[in-house]
Parts: structure tokens; sequence; C-alpha cells
């Protein structure tokens, strides 16, 4: 099935910088796909450190399992991160976890690292056993191919139902230093928050300790990748790996300038998966104030971002705010009817109990007709406050999902 | 929009028996839609009994917080109740509680009730102004036309984007007598529990007190009706009642046949709800076992039944497990991957941790291409159990959701 790009895509791929001490490439291994690469690789030079984030799902892959055991581990030794796609090796019992260290076991012998250096990441159809020969048959010439300007391809190589490569940079002046920061993400169905939703892999040449690493990764994922739900479906593989190579020779260690910089490529790449919903046309960020707390914020922004009719309405270009009222109401947070007020953007809509005095469903419609609209829901009760972002729910998205192994 | 009949009804409309003790009109007030009657009335004699359940929601309508007001309330002046179609009267702050109140007052006036006695529904878009009125000015018409044949009538009157109308009725000996139980519901979107998730309303001529039927109608509630989901979504105006006259003289108090009775007319009802979701084409039941207690059991169930994914699978024909996987590894209830077992119908999928030695892929296709599919779960970890209904995700949804208001 090859689908059109999504109207949201951004209008190109940007032009990465070479972050110093990783080096990429990608291979056609034939494991599902034809005709295209499907096998990433990412080799980071000793000294660098690893941190990362991982589903929580309760039937996570065996690719997961693997690399929470090693993501703790502090060590110099540099690392590897392999990537598949087309299959993502959930579900297949020990026969999965053989082929991950069958997968480990190659790339260590091929880059002289220890296996416990070596992540692997999968991602496709759950279930299916996981040809690994095709891929440890190719591993040779994956070290072959590496180089520091490939990570484009890697982007490429990691795509399922994606109809857009994902890539971020920021780059910023330290006492007169550039630090870089690049980053590929991959979407685009089974995204719900819980935790990242998706395959990324983000590097920097900063110089940073990894425990130091792992809780800024941490902290920067709950505000962003944290916050996009695309279907309310978690998956078995999600991933998230962030490499500090230290190349630059700038400690960032506590840098607002970084943060901020790491913070803007989270958020850059989570939006673009949102933007590659499956079969999206809309993106939708939903921003909700006025709650009891942060967590009841973030609850009544999920049941709005992960209602079927709220997006269907945003499909049909309706501004249908009494689904919106309904969300809030199911969501289990604490809400009030008579002090709930409802924005579509700049347009006020609903306030005290009903519709607003001002509000003309042409204003609501003219909103909503736009590819990117906002749903502002002031609760009325306290200080509350989360945003989230989501895409509408379309015929595409049934199209895909209906005979994807088909 | 006029819909097809969903491919899942059944075959015909039954033939309800009479109730004796209440009787049941319609009419044609123009609420929203032309030529079809959009408001019935039922009329229960002096000495019966009205129990109920309602939405949970946090924005539930004018109607259902009246209703909740009058529930409790032991009388034996008779009830009547009165439900209009096109409109929910939701979200339409204080005018919506007069809309109520004016329609109490009329009904209290024509049929000599007190309006602590009137109960009323209303079902239809959110956020709109109910023109009461045209419900007010008809209510005279509605007392003349009263007759305990026309629950059939009250059936239609009551339908949204239902594409049929739904009856079950039971009948049963008691100690040589007859006693009758006969009710209607209406769907068929924004179906999910929390309490029944649309407007049902069943009658009976046995006599029990309202404490007790009330106790009855909560606890089946919880095994049926509380048990299905079309698309996560609650209803702000989601109403069950049940009336019972006694003019049967039979005492049903503590009786286990009528409480069977009863339960298999609302869990007919609530499969038609079900089989009548927004363009379902498949009728499913998910029935999880092993889990460590009923309420995980629940969890895990309701996260398969409500997977965008799993319903596109359905839609599609596709015995995609590996989703089911997901659903339950996201679910937040406990599940072990090596120790779940996944049966489409009768054919073992999967068990420890990966698709069964056993399994063929055509024998789990032939499952999925019938309209009544069953996913069978074991989690492997104890005794809890839970079952659920719910349909598939189609494009028919998409379409009738995203332009309902057009």
């Amino acid at each position: 099935m090859s689908l059109p790009v999504s109207p949201l895509a951004p209008a190109s791929f940007p032009d990465l910088p070479v972050i110093r001490g990783v080096r990429f490439s990608a291979v056609e291994a034939g494991i599902k796909y034809q005709n295209r690469t499907d096998v990433m690789l990412a080799l980071l030079d000793s000294g660098s450190v690893i941190a990362g984030v991982f589903t929580r799902s309760a039937t996570r892959s065996s690719n997961v399992l693997d690399c929470q055991d090693k993501i703790g581990l502090d060590s110099d030794q540099g690392a590897a991160i392999l990537v598949n796609s087309g299959n993502s090796n959930a579900f297949t019992g020990r026969f999965g976890d053989g082929s991950v260290a069958a997968i480990c076991e190659t790339v260590g012998q091929a880059t002289g690292l220890p296996t416990t250096r070596v992540f692997t990441s999968a991602t496709g159809v759950i279930g299916e056993r996981l040809p690994h020969e095709r891929i440890t048959s190719k591993v040779g010439d994956l070290v072959a191919a590496l180089d520091a300007t490939r990570l484009d391809d890697a982007a490429q190589a990691i795509m399922t139902t994606d109809t857009f490569p994902k890539g971020s940079k920021a780059q910023l002046d330290i006492g007169g230093q550039t630090v870089s920061i690049a980053g590929i993400a991959k979407g685009s169905g089974m995204i719900a928050p819980d935790m990242a939703t998706m395959l990324v892999y983000i590097f920097t040449d900063a110089k940073i300790a990894r425990a130091d690493l792992q809780a800024l990764v941490s902290r920067i994922n709950g505000q962003t990748f944290n916050c996009i739900t695309v279907d309310s479906d978690t998956s078995t593989s999600d991933t998230l790996l962030m490499g500090a190579t230290g190349q630059s020779g700038v400690d960032v260690t506590g840098n607002a300038a970084f943060e901020e910089a790491v913070q803007q490529v989270f958020l850059d790449l989570a939006h673009q998966v949102v933007r590659d919903g499956e079969g999206a046309t809309k993106f939708i960020t939903v921003a909700v104030t006025g709650a009891k707390s942060d967590a009841d914020a973030r609850t009544h922004a999920l049941s709005i971002a992960n209602s079927p009719l709220v997006k269907t309405a945003a499909a049909g270009e309706d501004p249908n705010w009494g689904r919106i009222v309904a969300a809030v109401g199911k969501s289990g947070a604490v809400a009030d009817r008579d002090t709930l007020s409802i924005r579509f953007g700049d347009v006020l809509v609903a306030e005290k109990g009903w519709v607003a005095d001002s509000y003309r469903e042409e204003d609501g419609a003219a909103h909503m007709k736009q590819p990117e609209i906002t749903i502002q829901v002031d609760i009325g009760l306290g200080q509350g406050a989360a945003t989230v972002w989501t895409c509408d729910l379309t015929h595409q998205y049934i199209s895909i999902n209906a005979d994807y192994r088909s």
C-alpha cells in the first residue's frame, strides 16, 4: 500500500548537522518491504553516553526489554543502535529474545563493542517471527557504509506507515563553541502516551554525564512525546534513545539553553509524528486550563484528544463543541457544567453552561476549516493546565488499518 | 442522512406483550427531524414504581439531573415518561433546566400527576436550545392517543442515528400467573459504559417495591448495559428507566426466575444497541478469563473492545491478534506476555508468549469473516473474568460522525 504524503507534512526534510562522534548507515534487508531500506545502524564513538525511555506496555517487545536491561549501565566504550522496520519482534516469545541476542552478538563482533553496548529496536507487525538472519547477514555492509552525514538515510529506513521521514535539529553557541543536536523519529499509528509511542533517536555532541542525560530525557519526554496521541493505542515497541558523544567538548550539565534546544527538537519530532498520524488532515492542539490540578487538566485534554466523536467532527470540519462538553464530562476528572468555557482558536464558543452570546456558528466553522485547529477549554475551577496534540480520525485511518497486514 | 439498516439487525421487531397498567403514544413535534415521530409518552397507572440508572458524566443533561432528583421518591401516584429525540437538551444551561420544568408542568397538568412523577429524557445534538414549546403543544395529542399496544411506536420515536427500532420482551409463569416484561432502547453512537450509554425504557406488570426494583436494575445494569461499548464515548444523556405496575398481582420480590427474565431483556436490548453501533458490520464478544481479579479482566476486555486498531482489524476481517496483545499490554491491568493465550472463537491463536504451533492463519481468517466474532483472552494469572460486547470501526462510522450536524 502506497500512501500519499500527509497534507500536514513539513515542506521538506531538514538539513541535519553532522554530530561529531556518531556515524550512520542504512541497507535493504528485505525483512518485509521490498525496494527500500529497512535497517539502520548508528555507531557512537567511545566516550559517548546513552539515555532512553521506553513503552510501559505489559507486552513490550524483546528489543525493548533488552534495551531496558542495558540503559542504566555506565560505560565509555561507545555504543551501537540498530533498528529494523517491517517486523516489531513483539510477542514472539523466546524466539524473539534469541533474535535480539543474535543481532547484538553480530553487531558487537563487527564493531568491537561488547553486546551490552548494542541497542536494538524493531517496528512493524506484531507476533510474526523476525527473520533476523536477513539482518545479521547485512551487518558487515552496514558497518562498511557508516558515514557522519547519513542520518537522513536512517530516517528513511525506520519508516512503516509513515508518509514522510521525520527529522529535527538545533544548534546553539555555548561559550563560543557550537553544540549540535539532531534527531529522527517514526510514527504513525498505535500512537498514544505511555510513554513515547514511537521510535525516536536523537544525537548531540554535547558533553554530559549519563545520569544527567537520562534525567533530562525523562523530563522533556514527559512534556513532548508523552503529550501526543493519534489513536489512543500504545505500542509494544516504543523507544526513545538519545546519545551524547561529548565531542564538542562543551559540558552542558545544567545548561538551560541546551535543555531548551533539546526540548525544541523533541517537540518538533513529536509534532511531526502527529502530523503523520494515519489518515490525518488536521493538526489539533488541545489546551486545557483552569483544572483542579495539572493531572486533571491532562485527563480532560486526553479525553478530548482521544474521543472518536471529537476527532471525526474535526475531520468533517464541524464545530461540534457539544462533543467536547461530552468528552470533558466523561473524563473522570473534576468539571462543572456552569464554569466551563470552550474556544476554537480565539473564538469563544461556550461559557457559563451554554453557548456564548457572542458565538456565531460561521466563526467556529471558519476555524475548523484550517489545517491547524486549537481547542481551548477552561474548566474554571483552579490553576491546573495541560496541552496535548492529536489529529483527526478519517476514512484514511480506517483504510490503512483495516488491511494493514493484507 | 438516511442510513441502510445494520447488517447485524434482528430479522424483525418483536411482538411486544401488553403490560397491564401502562399506555404509550408518539407524535411528530418537528423538533429537528421532519416526517417522523420524535416524542413519546408512557403513562403508568397509580400503584406503579419506577427505578433508574443514569450517566455519570460531569456534564449530564438537565433531564438527567431532574430524573435523578425524583428517582428515589416513594410514591403510588403513577408516573409519566416523556422522551424526545433530535435535541439532547444537554449543555443548554439554565435554559435547559427551564425546558425540563415546562415539559413536566404541562405533562403534570394533562395527566393529573404532580411534576415529581414526570420523568423526561432527551437525545440528539448537544448544546442547542431545545424548542420545548413544540413538545408542550403536543402533550394534549400525546395523552389523547395513549394506548396499551403502542410501545412499538414509542421505540420508533426515540431513534436518532439508529437504523432499526429496538425492542425486547420476556414472559414467565409464576404460580400460575403470567408476568410480562417489555422494553425498548435507542443507541447507537456515543456508547460506552459508565453507565448505560443510551436511552432504555422497560416495563413490567410484576409487583415489587421501589427499593427492590432499584436494586435489581442497578445489579443487572452492571452486567449488561455497562458491558457494551461502541466508541468509548460516554453520553451526557444516558438514562434507563424501569417501571413496574404491579397489575399482574404477582409479587416478584426475590424471585430468581423474574430476575433472570429481566436480565435476558436487558442483555437483548444491550446487544441490539451494539448491533446498531454506528457503521457496525461485526458483533464482537470479548471474553477475558484468568485475570488477577474481575476488575482487571474488565479493564483488559474494555481495552481490547475500545482499541481502534482491534476494531479496524475486525472491519477488515484481519485476524491481527498482535493488536490484541498490544491492547492487553496497554490496559494498565496486570498481564504477562508468557502466560497469555488468545482464541478467535474456538481457534487457539497464541499461547506461551507466541503464536500457537497449531495455528493456521486461514483458520483465524475464517472466524473473522463471520458477522459475529468472539475474542477470548486468558491472562493465565488468576480467576478474574469479564465479558464485554462491541462492534467494528468502519468507514461508515466516520461518514456518520464527520457530518452528523450538517
